[in-house]
């Protein structure tokens, strides 16, 4: 009778320990704030998720603070990650790192927006926590490299990828993503309207292509 | 036999006041100041010039003033170009105006710098003074679209091109010739030392390559 | 009888040249721009004028654009001041000159702020047109110099006094006006609201201080 | 005899732990670093100890590095401060928050200053490690708030007063010390050369006041 009994819990545990849901925390700037409005693009990931029935297997969480840069995220990083205990992170940072130079004098010098960036994934790793790492995508949507900071946005993105690489983490390269598609749809060469209202911050479209993109990246891990 | 003789001292006469002088002001910033300096550009024309015997046609004068952005070129129009009566004024300007931005806050806004551009494009029309208009060649020679104002400098070069054709002057597009030039010898990626030695200084390279360009365009006025 | 009557004609056409207005220029920024809307200080000179019974000795005009820095006057001189045959200007500048350095990179160096004012005040000299320096007034009204433009504004505010001086002109130090009002009036240390509404431009009280300052120089010179 | 031996040993242990070495951490910019050079505060702080043969009682490091604004400080407090276990830390951080922001664009927002030091003071007091402020002195000597920088250094420098405060720390307010002296010894309003050699950076008579400044607060403690 005993020995039933235990039998039983045990695997019930284990059943539990399947269905275990996977957490994921967005942890970025105001278009990650934005992610979880109507619309936005982890509410569109959720609406997947659901779509494709694997609502059981994923729980998503938004951190974004609008005008975060990535000091920010790493001052940050405990209260509003770690302390959730996250499976995955994905970081999406650098818009306004690059952006406030010029808007207030208060942007990122390239050389420490590497360092807190690899700070913060050194933290994530030490816990063995999972991510996805996103280029900014975009400070206007001209293709011609005609938007006042896109050299500053390619070198960030650069060093995005870079960290991607040097530290064997998934890259969601939406700056490539943007541009390839504002190649093909975006052929007045517009500064704004095509996938995001401002030139940084996401309408749908530009939404929806960051929810597919990422969503995408999730279920690879 | 006499009557022939006389009538082609005639001809010669004339021809020879043909040959009037023209006189080419080069307006700009410190790139123009050290183009008259050993190795610089202007000197590197003028010794083309001799050695394909049109000294007797072209008389060459430096106006170039380090720090210069396109409203400094406005405001000593006058003293340093218009009192030297000019034939041919070539404009090279627009490094500073992107560049002082982000090094001491004190760049110029795109819309005043076409406004100020099309001011100084006013003032020489209405003197009956050719033109050629230069556009930046670079700050920083990466190809790849990561050199920190290359967004900026690339809308600027934009504002001039379209300029020369809405007044419908001569264009020596150095930004065009420098990217063309570095896709081809710069395949490191490298930010300086392929036609730069500081990234927007020239060395002897970048000084010959910007000779020839201006030169081959003066010819054609 | 007939000469007596040409006799008065003539002293009635030699009184009414006497009492020839004086035209005077506003020459500014948005908030010389504002001046002449309802409550502006230019709107409440002419009304003091009225008043006071001066208005066929004075007639003014406003010609204050917003975003202007010192060098966007020398541009519009000319056309906005020369053409209209002032016999005085009122010159109220600097506020963008230092403004726009921290909010969008595009200020004005000290250097040349120096060198395009003096060129306005040697082009009216030159047409010897009287003139009034005002010094910008304040970019937020703390009065413990902690505002973040205090330093760069005194230092510009400096400059115009001593062009002022060195120029023999009037000066209405609009700088050290608004600062010893607020040190009676703001005794809170606030940055805005006491004469400005948005810690630049000038509500009410303000335009009434601006209004009485410029109002007694004018009628002095 | 037994009773004897045991009163010698307490007497012992009291006198070792009276001669406990305070452990005190530097911690700042390139003022700081300079600050172990030869002639630098920290050196003259040592001197002074010694003089005063207090060198039983204090062990100095220091932990500056040029460049660095207080965000850099967090990121490093772990590794530079905490894992060397001081007793008390003298944080002199400040100038190239503000100065960054004229000559890179990547300043600190006032907001975030307060935020990254309240971050630091909490991690310090959570160890029980005492601290001392210090406001930044100067960028720029003139006494008449007309450097750059002046209103934003007086604000940045109020936000720290706050901070010690509001956290009951030691205060050394070196922005008031050096105004003060500049106010008796620079009567000629220079920006350098009386307490810097270049606007910012401690020269002899700069280094010793700083020096006497902060050991006078240290002994205080």
């Amino acid at each position: 009778m005993k020995k039933i009994f235990i039998s039983i819990l045990v695997t019930i545990a284990l059943s539990f320990s399947y269905q275990k849901k996977s957490k994921i925390v967005f942890f970025g700037d105001s278009i990650t704030e934005a992610g979880v409005q109507r619309g936005g693009y982890i509410v569109r990931i959720d609406s997947m998720c659901m779509l494709e029935k694997k609502s059981e297997r994923y729980e998503f969480t938004g951190a974004g603070v609008s005008g975060n840069k990535v000091y920010d995220l790493f001052l940050r990083l405990e209260k509003d990650v770690l302390d959730k205990s996250p499976d995955l992170v994905v970081i999406y940072i650098g818009v306004n790192d690059v952006w406030h130079k010029a808007s207030s004098g208060t942007g990122t010098d390239a050389d420490k927006f590497e360092k807190f960036y690899q700070a913060i994934i050194d933290k994530l790793i030490s816990r063995s926590i999972k991510m996805i790492l996103c280029t900014p995508a975009a400070i206007g949507e001209r293709t011609d490299f005609s938007n006042q900071q896109d050299g500053d946005l390619n070198h960030y993105a650069n060093i995005i990828r870079k960290l991607a690489s040097k530290n064997q983490l998934a890259l969601v390269d939406l700056r490539k993503t943007f541009l390839d598609y504002n190649l093909k749809y975006n052929k007045e060469n517009k500064d704004r309207g095509i996938l995001t209202g401002d030139r940084v911050h996401l309408n749908a479209t530009g939404n929806q292509l960051v929810a597919d993109e990422i969503w995408r990246a999730i279920k690879k891990i």
